[in-house]
């Protein structure tokens, strides 16, 4: 792991990391805050997805998270969206498609050529980056909670229905509930994952549960000012756990936009409520 | 006024506006954040200025003021820090130069030619722009305080200097205290105020406070991890007001640098502390 750079920030340290990924086939750089209180002991950690066109700096510029993190002794760690091109490595790309290819990763393991060699985020950000971050930071990885914002909100939900018993609680801002059957993300998921559908219904949240997956607490937050609802579509997720024990908070927030403007007004909220399971 | 934009945020309204400017002779854009309070009452304003480089934007997204005024009720204004070139003006620049011209115009009002025409952000941000404020939002104009970063610092420890009775307090992160004597910025107050060293005084701290100006109460934080802390010298500012009846509060944050990670780390706490004094 290299450092990239390191600023003391809200007492703790937040710091941009590089490492040379094996299962994305290239570098890879993260944001990782560590609260004050990991001198003295392991901290919980939250891992933070983000959405569409990020990297790993724009919620640690614009998300407002450290004092949060700081006040209840959190460990955030906040990936990039999608493996990059770096010396010596071209990862295939579409520039022009702000939904597909580099930024737009989609949290899964790509089956298809040329796409699978790099674009493998499901299990860099469940395995690969985890185990990174257990081995150089001072994090007690019995205790994990997950969210994230819009194609990361979709991430950070599906992450935890597909693994149950690692993360304490899940939340996330204006999530992607249902990325298999809308219109602008089937494109990425045909090109990523191949043409039978049945594939895709791995990365879907709501697909996911359909076909029985569970997980409990979820906590979501929409704007009903957001350009993106439709693409969100939070009632799909509202309707398909009615039939399950699958405790979900799906809020209204009126007004809020898809901005960081928005992300940042709940993020302390968001972060006190995992503190509330993680500690 | 033109509406750029404007997004919900923390309860208020975030907006970006552009007018033109009659002082600076260019269109100008700055940021104004409104407290959900606004919509029932006039609210107190804090005026903050950026530092060397950095627009309207760099705050707005990365200072981190938004929960703290919501929770005060205070509206916040983020202008920018030079006259910028646009539509049919040319306003005279040094593109390599990030300590003059755009991006640096430390709050003076220009006497020489060419930067005259365009370089008069003191008249800018203490008459034109207030103007505009007074008339576009629900502002209490009797309830100003104003605060800044680095070259921002510099010009809010000035403008309060220069105009005690108008604001309440006066806070900066890492403010340039004595720039008419510094190596860095000699050569673009040379530029801005002719070769006579004298008119320089009227745009330094220290200066201003040796020959006799006064206000009270001044909250200052420098980080010791701070690169440009030889430049911002905080011991100027603690040593000159030691034969004054200024109410200065210096506070060394150990460890803290330059960056919006220090600055946002103590944002809350210095709204607090003028929201102390403006409500």
């Amino acid at each position: 792991m290299k450092t990239i750079s390191t600023a003391k920030s809200h007492g703790g340290v937040q710091g941009v990391y590089s490492h040379t990924s094996s299962v994305n086939n290239c570098d890879m750089t993260f944001a990782v805050f560590v609260p004050p209180q990991a001198k003295d002991k392991p901290c919980p950690v939250i891992w933070y997805l983000s959405g569409l066109t990020c990297t790993h700096a724009n919620v640690m510029d614009k998300g407002e998270y450290r004092a949060a993190a700081a006040e209840h002794g959190i460990i955030i760690v906040c990936p990039d969206t999608s493996p990059r091109s770096s010396d010596g490595v071209d990862v295939p790309d579409e520039p022009d498609n702000w939904q597909f290819g580099c930024g737009a990763g989609f949290y899964l393991d790509a089956s298809e050529a040329p796409f699978d060699t790099h674009y493998n985020m499901y299990s860099y950000v469940t395995a690969e980056l985890p185990k990174l971050i257990a081995t150089e930071f001072n994090v007690d990885m019995s205790r994990q909670s997950i969210f994230g914002h819009s194609m990361g909100g979709h991430g950070a939900l599906t992450i935890a229905l597909k693994n149950p018993d690692r993360f304490k609680s899940c939340s996330a801002f204006a999530p992607i509930c249902n990325p298999s059957t809308a219109d602008w993300s089937v494109g990425a998921l045909e090109k990523y994952l191949g043409a039978d559908k049945q594939a895709w219904r791995n990365y879907d949240a709501k697909s996911l549960i359909e076909d029985g997956a569970n997980f409990s607490p979820i906590l979501c937050d929409q704007g009903d000012g957001d350009n993106f609802l439709k693409m969100c579509d939070p009632q799909a997720l509202i309707d398909v756990v009615k039939d399950t024990d699958i405790d979900l908070t799906s809020r209204n927030q009126e007004g809020y936009d898809h901005s960081y403007f928005f992300i940042s007004s709940f993020m302390a909220e968001h972060i006190a409520w995992h503190a509330g399971k993680l500690n």
